[in-house]
């Protein structure tokens, strides 16, 4: 039996968000980690099917006729059939914190054989804080037996806020279709005992899979856009995520970290129906990046909401040429903060940031 | 007997650069994987101290009175009393990389206890490309066992050519003399077991310790600055040079990787003399740095000589204001390429980059 502290951390301040379209068995395998916390499961998929949940586990359920129910005409920007439905969770949350993860991502083990409490990590990474303006060496300064290495400047040494934090996986790597067709065996087999910085300015890959989030501070802006049911393409949602929420952060001066902690992950998609998928992102994904990569965002974009709305605009007129679903989706981002405004009626103001993130 | 392969990589294409003061006998531990390499050793200090190399060991060596004799006049750009003079060694090289490492490094061990080959895995590190224009989350993604991720733009995953690798240190971390003071004791002990590109746009900390680099495509910009002896200023040699490479890889389309290969690292130098040599850098580093955060280099800088040359009046122009020092050292760049050119006639020639990693 894995250990876990007798008060876990944040244990009345953050939810668990787990998207799923079958019965919660993988969680307990969790149940020494998750177990005292709140779940918040978003049920994909046919809303008469009953998913079971096991015992002892303190969770609320929402199904697509609840999201209609809840959201109404809005409920428009929450995909179907597609794990995108998941940041629904997120806005139906009154917690500061988020961690979500997939129902085929299991307890992995450190080096040394122990289970991974992967939560715990990720909290600590959310509750330290991030340095994305030069470069550490020897990765995260905060963590105990680590510093800043010579040469790095003193004025940076306090950081900034934590947004997110990207947890990896162990097994089976987060591959797009073509390379899962090409490497059909490889599985990611390498522990690295890292966690750092994503530097202000550089786009990454976000994975939904295990992802921890502070959500007063960048809650709006973790849309996972339309995805699945009725859309062109799939397997997008934390990609689109990820380089909005970067761009965002790199302009509140918010910090985005990735390495630890790994899952494992179970077992791979498959390719074929991935590829389907997939291929008009892997194609857009060419105009989308040097979009996110020139994006700016205006001084007075000073609270997440503002951001984002933005941002929207600029997709509308910049990625409205590529296809006419980014005008579409360019709409759902409106939509989403308007029903994201709805259900959290002080957020608005809670998210305006302190002196010490000011917009850069 | 640590085991090394029978043909060792880039034999004849690539010298080690060691400065030193005294006699070479860490380099018996290094044996299995140097003695087939060409050593160029820099002797700093007082010329008629005979430095005693282990026998076996194929070398030339360079004493201050020889430096003097080769470049005359010009000899005022490198430094003395300071392990800066190593980049002398970077200049008289004919080979196509270099390594070079402090006679204080060890062979560190790997986290199964074998012996670290650290020169090996630079060679891989420079033979691999780079991807600095987008992060890779599974790290470095030319690596076996390892890939791009979903998400990472096809377009980029042929990378750039790597200039530069930068090697870790266990046991003694790189810290400044105020960190060497608050945490005497701390050790570094996590092996991390990665290879990343920094990204474009972000600036590091880089060690000259443990660092190897492609001559040819950046060894002009390797100039390790004015420090020491009738100088303001030391221990920000290898910084200095870390600053400059990396505005200029950064135009010129060029990678710089850090992480993998270890060395072990066996003593803390002195902190109080430390603190003396570094106490103006400290101070001038917050300015330095937003000055390399913000250089650009116009188009025509196609050469890694022009960008240097260009940097130099850049460095006159705005830093010459922070202190005199540094219109000493723009005039001491500029001698540094004159001597560099004067040595290798054809290099600057050589240098223009092929259509592959052209300025952008």
């Amino acid at each position: 039996m894995a250990s876990t502290p007798s008060l876990p951390l944040l244990k009345d301040e953050l939810d668990i968000v787990i998207p799923t379209i079958r019965n919660l068995d993988f969680l307990e395998m969790w149940r020494p980690f998750f177990e005292k916390y709140h779940l918040i499961i978003v049920q994909d998929g046919d809303p008469t099917k009953v998913i079971k949940v096991p015992e002892g586990f303190d969770y609320e359920l929402y199904n697509r006729n609840d999201i209609n129910r809840i959201l109404g005409p809005k409920a428009s920007c929450i995909s179907f059939k597609d794990s995108a439905c998941r940041c629904f969770g997120y806005m139906v949350s009154k917690k500061k914190y988020i961690y979500t993860i997939d129902d085929d991502c299991f307890v992995a083990k450190d080096p040394t054989g122990k289970d991974i409490n992967a939560l715990e990590q990720h909290i600590k990474n959310l509750l330290s804080p991030s340095s994305p303006f030069f470069f550490n060496t020897l990765y995260d300064p905060y963590r105990e037996g680590a510093d800043f290495v010579r040469g790095y400047p003193f004025s940076l040494r306090e950081g900034v806020p934590t947004a997110v934090s990207h947890g990896l996986w162990l097994n089976i790597p987060d591959y797009d279709a073509p390379t899962q067709l090409v490497k059909p065996l490889e599985r990611n087999t390498r522990y690295v005992d890292a966690v750092m910085t994503i530097p202000k300015g550089t786009l990454f890959p976000m994975c939904g899979m295990n992802l921890a989030f502070n959500r007063e501070i960048i809650g709006p802006a973790m849309y996972f856009g339309l995805m699945g049911d009725g859309q062109p393409i799939g397997r997008y949602d934390d990609m689109w995520a990820g380089w909005c929420i970067k761009v965002i952060c790199d302009h509140l001066g918010l910090g985005v970290k990735t390495g630890l902690p790994y899952i494992w992950h179970s077992k791979a998609s498959n390719p074929f129906v991935n590829l389907k998928k997939e291929y008009k992102g892997i194609y857009w994904q060419e105009e989308l990046i040097p979009f996110f990569q020139s994006a700016t965002l205006p001084k007075d974009c000073t609270t997440v909401q503002k951001c984002y709305i933005e941002l929207s605009k600029q997709v509308k007129a910049k990625l409205g040429k590529v296809d006419d679903y980014f005008i579409k989706l360019a709409d759902a981002m409106v939509t989403w903060i308007e029903a994201w405004d709805e259900l959290n009626p002080s957020a608005e103001k809670s998210t305006e940031l302190p002196n010490g993130a000011a917009a850069k």
